[in-house]
């Protein structure tokens, strides 16, 4: 029950908690794709010209790509990915809809820190899997080099207009708040992910110190995304 | 001026002219592609479940990806995309506005016939391109198998609902026409394509009776669909 080494053997499907776990925590990614895809589809319609228009849609367009991904490795461990994605549904369409932005920019700021936030989770979470499955995670939510378009475009944004960068301070903190909601509400409702996270008697888990410490680097990445587009977190 | 020997030769893009109308027909053909994927993503939304909802957003998905293989060919051409891109974004914007489906079937609808149209007509129209340049347009205008899950779902859907029927072949014929309307638009607009259409000095083209004659190959393939969905046209 050490968190210094995190990482399950390779014969850990074996127990068949962990797998359903797995399986839990690969739907709830693979939904939080399919959900993205459709939102960076939607803000795509704001764009202020094609180019802008091409750059959200390729994001769009990468996310389905790891959705499929997902969905294999969701099949070739028996299950339904349709069915590991049913669960997560609820929760992430109440998160787009409390979050839908108002304007291309609080898309461009929802991209960057919702999906960041998302990714610094489920990696927290991958360093208490199996290899293979850490890797498959990692890879899903590798950012393919998109975050520059929108830190440029944001930075851009704030110089011309400074009460622009007070409001996306706002949102995102509203993200950040919404996020959390969301988050808790999964946790709460989902007994085999909170179970990965707590560990099992061969497996390291984390204790509720170890958890509070993962928040804590949560807030601090936030805080530094946040930054990185030239607001006050 | 023989509509049997469609194809220019492989020096075809000295012709200035050629090559201008070739930018133009591959940025209309973009744009295309650009504003079918976000219609399929819209439609998507409208999935009664997330499989079906994988469904279309994967054909989203490949309708961009052969927006990328576009682009790349355009910028070969010392083209900028998003310039080749513009002209057509009007029209294509406007037929998608007033072509707006109202449910989750009409949408399908819409995916199978519109998609099919347009991919009929620059096929048409790429038999009087150089080779490469149709090869790339063949590739680009594959259905990738989406079409049979299209029509199993409409014909289901018909099958459980006769009304049904009857609206989606009305609505069938208000796409037909919305699309004549946009690409008289374009044709009226864009002298480069419809120069391409007419042929040139040592290119073959069309003449008005070929024309015709394409048309009618078009309305009969457009009626060949609705058939194949279970439709009157």
């Amino acid at each position: 029950m050490t968190e210094s080494q995190p990482g399950a053997g390779q014969g850990a499907f074996a127990d068949s908690a962990y797998k359903e776990a797995v399986i839990d925590l690969l739907g709830a990614i693979a939904y939080g794709e399919l959900a993205a895809f459709e939102r960076l589809a939607e803000d795509a319609k704001m764009a202020p010209g094609i180019a802008d228009k091409i750059a959200l849609s390729a994001m769009a367009a990468s996310e389905f790509g790891h959705l499929l991904t997902l969905n294999a490795r969701l099949t070739a461990l028996g299950a339904d990915p349709v069915l590991a994605m049913e669960p997560f549904r609820a929760a992430l369409d109440a998160f787009h809809e409390h979050s839908a932005p108002s304007d291309w920019y609080e898309g461009l700021v929802k991209v960057y820190v919702g999906d960041g936030l998302a990714s610094d989770f489920y990696r927290e979470v991958a360093a208490y899997l199996d290899p293979e499955t850490r890797a498959l995670i990692t890879e899903t939510l590798s950012d393919s080099g998109h975050s520059a378009f929108v830190v440029e475009k944001v930075r851009e944004a704030i110089e011309r207009d400074h009460r622009l960068g007070g409001r996306l301070a706002l949102w995102g903190r509203r993200l950040m708040g919404e996020a959390l909601i969301q988050a808790q509400r999964v946790a709460a409702e989902r007994d085999a992910m909170t179970a990965l996270l707590a560990g099992g008697v061969d497996r390291p888990g984390m204790d509720l110190a170890a958890i509070g410490r993962m928040f804590t680097r949560l807030t601090e990445r936030h805080t530094e995304r946040m930054a990185e587009l030239g607001l006050e977190a």
